[in-house]
């Protein structure tokens, strides 16, 4: 073995540290992978902080990292549907498959998922990484790392606007203007979804989705209104249309008062899509004004069968992830990268870490 | 005329009394009903006792009921799908049939509808009412009028399961054993699903229950014990079964700690149907569970396209509504009906008024 | 009154002719419009051709035309949701509202429907035209006439893909690029369908395609290849997916072979939905592949709530429909329009017929 | 090893045998069985008359059966969730779990799925049999052996009628009153389905059918009548209803007639589940009609996650397959059974083939 292992890894007394990890081999059906990208989402940088999301604790040293791609270094036995030198999206949950959620095909849903990232699992910010062939999606060649990396995000938002339903000249609010929510503001546009209207307390970061989408419109919220009148305004700018009011929100930010803004704008007979996770427990929330309008509350945890569909819009166009990458690290800054994520005031928006050597698959026996 | 039109009416000042009211023609498309019964519901309740249910407002004499079923007396212009004689069962609202709202279907969300019994709409605690042809429906000599009446509340349970999607051999629980979570008890066994559990803090209301639908179980909420520990008991009924939870949970009491403890006793991937209506804000939502398990939270706001199945669903014999009455009241004794329902000690399930008279009529010019 | 209203008219022994029509007062609910511009649609050739539709059958003279705009010149009693002067489009079936296919919302399906240019209801190839203004739509000013007599077509074309949901990087395939057709490609690129496939016998047909939507690819349907040939090679070009086959077939032709081939191209789980109509019986229907791989079967019949959808699509710039118009005519002309579009060797797509004279209300009277 | 393993086996060339079969171990996440019941199924006798149905076909001595329950006799490493001597209904499908069509839950759509009783796949009707334990449902004491064989034709009829959405006091016709017609008759009366009609060519079955369902109109198909006039007559029996029409048919049949009968038998907007299987290419579709109607013609190929639903479906006595056992043979008289069934003249309904031995676990090492 000619190379060495360098990992991100966060403790379970809230430290993140560079450390060296082991190379495994690849067993039955598992490839050994070269991580050439991962995202840094804002659930590692709140394991780091925190030391939980939920239910899920940091109990020991665990690699951090889920949104990532890489390339083929070897692979085990009965794995026929790759080769040595493909390159790869990963899908970073690997469910039990034995459970009657894993039969149903909501193996998003498995009490006994392994999740890249989340202790006792070894994550992606790491330069070797083995993972199940099945749980890997080829990329083609015109789709970048950087954009592999990305499919995860874009999985979660592709979930999310599956199951709320999103179609062509209907409209649609996203609530917050962070990582998920922008790429929720593309992907609705993509789904033909208008009017479009994201919303976010910072002006700078709706200027940045306006140049994004152009055909959005943007709504700061303000602060000493209520979520009511908040929403009131929102529906405005749904003026045009005959519904006055916009057929889904997509809620990105897991805030209260984002939650209830998003209940009280959406139309009669709409659909909230809660995709960004806050606190465990909301309070306030309008039941009479659920009722009264028949307004479904749908919740999504990670995704199902998303890749291809991601793969599929990326390359045919539909949408362009890049913009979002604000800053690119190699994988031995990551502790830097980590830093960068977490201080708001930089303004980051997808800070990614890369690892640009190559390797010869000789190399590592 | 050779009759008069004795009247329940709420007043602005949250009083109920007996009243004379005026007997109407019917105009284009409708037709002047002689109501045969009318059962009261716990929203006629709610108007009398606090004078308002959310944005709605008691603001001067208003006549009660919505529950009804009556006999045709006359029919006005334009009506063809209906003759005198013909024994109807009444759907109370009356949509604008302008709005986009109605013109999809959803008239039940429409913004600027007449429901009977609602001020300033004249419901059917009164003898004679005029009522669009297009909103009742004939029902077969079979039925009686106590049920053609119990039709409205069927109604409301049938839109919830509709929306709910039960299906044979998938359990469910129904939250609260009062007039709704009874009718939701039969139609959720008449709908297949199964294991089937009624929760309740009344032992003496789920051995109605038990009664009614000896295959259900019941559970009787303990008060001492937090949502989630009610929601792990209410799971073990469910132990035989691979999914160990139930797919849907029908919650009947618009109360949060049923709320929560639905959230927590339903299966991942399942559904939670608000179908009861309490306070206008509620607390305490686990958001994070919710999210975890992808549970869907529906909503209601009464029904449409309802009374044909329910008509279909009582002549077929799949749910005897009859045992629901407990009470029955001449016509003349609506104030004393109203007290019966209001007071909880005296325990009625289902209150219904009647009119047992015979009207010819060629009296009623 | 000043003007007169020019008609174009098809007869029962199948000729058309100019004509003049009487001029209608609006009446209750209705208004009276200029009709600024009618596209010509493949059933009106039909109508002229042969004389009926199916069941639908020319027993007099009847103004054809149902895919138009105009203005408003007069409203009637009961109108408040459009004025004089205002712009729109015209939803051309005027459904009964009293069965329960329009209770529920599926008013599309009313067997009682009053349908523009389909005898013995007048058309909108004339200049004057009374309508319920329940069924006209506000097109904004940045919407041309002729888009808003597209929206027909286009309304078509979205009833197909709600009902066959169209989701972001999931494939399709269009058969035949005629006006549904490339209305079809056009829409399924702006819902985010991706790979999208067209097929057609003609090359120059697939090459206006490509340009319309170069992200496209296209598939020369092979006269001496068999359905389940030509479906192989669809299939092809979906090789680079996962899925390797599309997700959904729009059907838009009508043909046999064509109904055939799409569901051989269709993924297992896939939908066909059927949007082209042909001949009323269809044979070779391979009923054990269509098993084997549960795909649906879907039709519709027209479209329900489509207007405002479509308008938002044009004027969030979803799709651009101008590029369809290849021909226009004034309604004086409308003869020629006819003429051009029945002879196929002029490679229409789109004809429309204006009338662009100004007229002013006053002059109604 | 104390005991044979006496096999009914189909030949190469259409033959059927009794045989010794070996005993096989049960691998890693298997079991080994001793089968207690099998029902013969009308995809049994094809096998052996025809020697294929579609694409699987018979090229060698393959062991029929795949309706089947049995009893653990070893637990192979890996199974945690059942222990010797747990009673069990056979899930006989075992598909790849490696395709997207697995990944997503549509496992029956798998294109490499290992069917019991499909050539070269050994099926159930045999003393012993090794099976995935993950394929494996167990069934409480209450429910029998003969029910738990029962649970697979009943799970093809769980999967069409939930896939159809038969809801409370909407209306169903089932064609064909043959074994899956049955369960689909008890099935759509537990699932609430009214009215409720049958058909079929033959007077006895129906008189069964009736006497299965008291509640169900039969519906006797007459063979000098066209489809379009047999559905007319089935029509009537909808009469009281609004609606006039099913919502659903569920075509058990088919047979061409049959599934033109079912088109335009059901209601505009309404689904025929196309659920028998009958030859490879079906004629004579009304396709006009179905557009007019906005019918979905759907269909499926077994089932996903059913056992459990039927599982309890049974145990709730929701319904009683009991009845639906005509005939019962030990395992040595397979071959007369096999014959009886295949004779239509002894009017068999279900045949079933039972092991009654008691095997000590211990016995077989």
């Amino acid at each position: 073995m000619k190379h060495n292992n360098p990992s991100l890894q966060v403790t379970a007394d809230q430290q993140i540290k560079m450390a060296e990890s082991p190379i495994h081999k690849p067993g039955n059906g598992e490839v050994l992978l070269h991580i050439k990208c991962t995202g840094i989402c804002g659930s590692d940088i709140h394991f780091w902080k925190t030391g939980a999301i939920g239910p899920l604790k940091v109990e020991g040293d665990c690699c951090l990292g889920h949104e990532a791609s890489g390339i083929v270094l070897k692979v085990g036995e009965g794995v026929d549907e790759l080769v040595v030198g493909d390159r790869v999206a990963v899908e970073p949950g690997v469910p039990c498959e034995k459970c009657w959620l894993c039969r149903e095909g909501r193996y998003n849903l498995c009490e006994d998922v392994k999740f890249a990232g989340v202790y006792p699992y070894h994550g992606t910010l790491q330069r070797f990484k083995v993972h199940p062939a099945k749980w890997l999606h080829k990329i083609p060649d015109d789709v970048t790392y950087a954009e592999g990396a990305l499919l995860e995000p874009l999985s979660v938002v592709l979930h999310g606007i599956r199951r709320a339903g999103l179609t062509l000249g209907r409209g649609a609010v996203i609530c917050g203007a962070g990582p998920i929510g922008l790429i929720a503001l593309l992907s609705s546009r993509a789904s033909g979804a208008h009017p479009l209207v994201i919303t976010d307390l910072e002006a700078s970061r709706l200027a940045f989705a306006k140049k994004l989408v152009p055909e959005c419109e943007t709504y700061q919220v303000q602060r000493n209104l209520s979520a009511e009148e908040n929403a009131k305004s929102i529906r405005k700018l749904f003026g045009d249309s005959e519904y006055g009011a916009p057929e889904t929100v997509l809620e990105c930010t897991g805030v209260e008062s984002s939650i209830i803004t998003g209940a009280f704008a959406v139309r009669r007979g709409g659909t909230v899509m809660v995709i960004g996770v806050g606190r465990p427990i909301v309070n306030n929330i309008p039941f009479m004004h659920l009722s009264l309008g028949e307004i479904n509350l749908k919740f999504i945890n990670r995704y199902t069968d998303t890749w291809p569909a991601g793969i599929a819009a990326v390359k045919g166009k539909l949408l362009d992830l890049k913009p979002l990458v604000s800053h690119v690290f190699p994988l031995e800054k990551a502790v830097d990268a980590m830093h960068i994520c977490a201080d708001l005031s930089q303004g980051s928006i997808k800070v990614q870490i890369v690892d640009e050597i190559d390797i010869n698959p000789e190399d590592v026996e």
